[in-house]
């Protein structure tokens, strides 16, 4: 095993805020989709998380650039920050879009995606924060494996959701437009998590 | 020239097993297409070279993470990897649409885009294979010309099926929404054919 | 400070006639924009200068692949070709769409994009340039966050027009889909312009 510099500390405090910001977005767009109506006040808590992702994400680059020495390689530091700012972004891009579409009271499916995707930013924070100590790599691979589980959930309940949405009878055009559009970028949350799943799974390898 | 040891042969097997299951997947959506009816045993038949390619990729990563040596840049590995990846997602991404739309009949302009991408894979195919011996440059050159060629043919080809779409009389906005997406899906598999290709000279002009 | 030899040289040449190359497809997408109407002259013409982005993508691509000494870091070299690209491809993609759509009289919204387009191409070309000599760095900062402000207000004007679409009085989906399309295609070019801005900081944080 392999211990750290206190230099090469900072990546892991600014990736477990990353992270833990990311559980903030996820908690919150759950409590939006389940909540009766959608409030503009929760869309723009939503736009400050993503700020403080831009703000975390931009700390993460400039660290690395005035780094010589950093705890994993420098491509899967980036890889791993450019993905979590995916997570928040999508999240703040979805739930301004049910305000601009006028939904504000999501459907079934919206609850299942929710559902999806606060637990897998669960599973992502334990595989994030593991990084620092690696004691635990199995534990770790198991959260991985979990977040492509749920990632595959994901693209069912999505090709379902299309589905039905086509199948309805006399279906109004507007509505298959801002559906699909939302179920859509539902699942890519999942994708965006199964790619930061599949760099911390590259790091273990590549570090043990 | 150079020759490569054992343990970088192993790339150039899983590339060759990748590009092969690639050209699987664009002559059974060539065979799809071109059926009276598009069933649900050919779209389950595409999931399963999708879910082979999918393998084969993380088999491509975690041979890169455990090697020291490789025959190539890590980043042109990778790269390589993903965009075969994506060729065969995209892939399976249509023909599932197909059948959640119901659209079970495709037309001509499927027709057209089916048979650029498997002349686009068959041409890939010849290329990536080429990287192992690497003795026949301007052959391998001459394929992703072709490669660009016929990217640039199936631009043509959705531009026209898209106005053609927009121009029906009394056209219908849910049709619109169906083809639209399939025809811009298709045209990107030959994007991604593409990539590929580059990636392919990039690696020829740096090793020789 | 640093000073480049000349082989180096050759690749801020190319920089410089890239963004150059950007300003005029960018400068020909506000004429095309406030113009009475769009013609397949103006089309072609703006075909053309995506063309000659090609030449010089490629031209970028080939001299990274042949030099052992770069001035900055590889992988910046080529984040910067491909999202300069990004910008010319996208002006092509979407002067290309109004055309295909029928939609020759750009509206309000429209002008607004084409504004902040070249408003952030022209900070670009500043940016991009200042990059060989490198003596006004806190010049070339402002430009960079110029460019994020630019960007922050093309998002505000997409979600406005956005809105607006979807508020119509019995809307036509089929003019939905084209325009929501456009918007979202022109509010990306300023993300590309962004993305180039992001990584010319990147540069200036390494090499002092």
């Amino acid at each position: 095993m392999f211990t750290f510099m206190p230099k090469e500390m900072k990546f892991f405090d600014l990736f477990d805020k990353q992270v833990s910001n990311l559980l903030d977005g996820a908690v919150l767009f759950s409590k939006i989709i389940n909540e009766p109506a959608i409030t503009r006040d929760n869309v723009d808590k939503m736009h400050d998380i993503e700020h403080i992702g831009d703000e975390l994400n931009h700390n993460i680059v400039n660290t690395l650039n005035e780094s010589f020495i950093t705890p994993f390689d420098r491509e899967d530091i980036l890889a791993l920050a450019n993905n979590m700012d995916n997570v928040i972004d999508a999240l703040h891009m979805i739930t301004n879009r049910y305000y601009i579409y006028q939904l504000f009271t999501p459907g079934e499916e919206a609850k299942k995606f929710a559902f999806l995707i606060e637990s897998s930013v669960r599973a992502l924070k334990k595989a994030v924060t593991s990084l620092r100590s690696n004691k635990n790599m199995k534990e770790t691979i198991k959260e991985c494996v979990e977040i492509n589980r749920l990632e595959n959930l994901a693209d069912e309940i999505r090709d379902e959701a299309i589905t039905k949405l086509f199948k309805t009878p006399n279906p109004d055009p507007i509505m298959i437009i801002k559906h699909k559009e939302l179920y859509e970028a539902e699942e890519s949350v999942t994708d965006y998590c199964e790619h930061v799943a599949n760099i911390v799974e590259s790091i273990l390898v590549k570090n043990n």
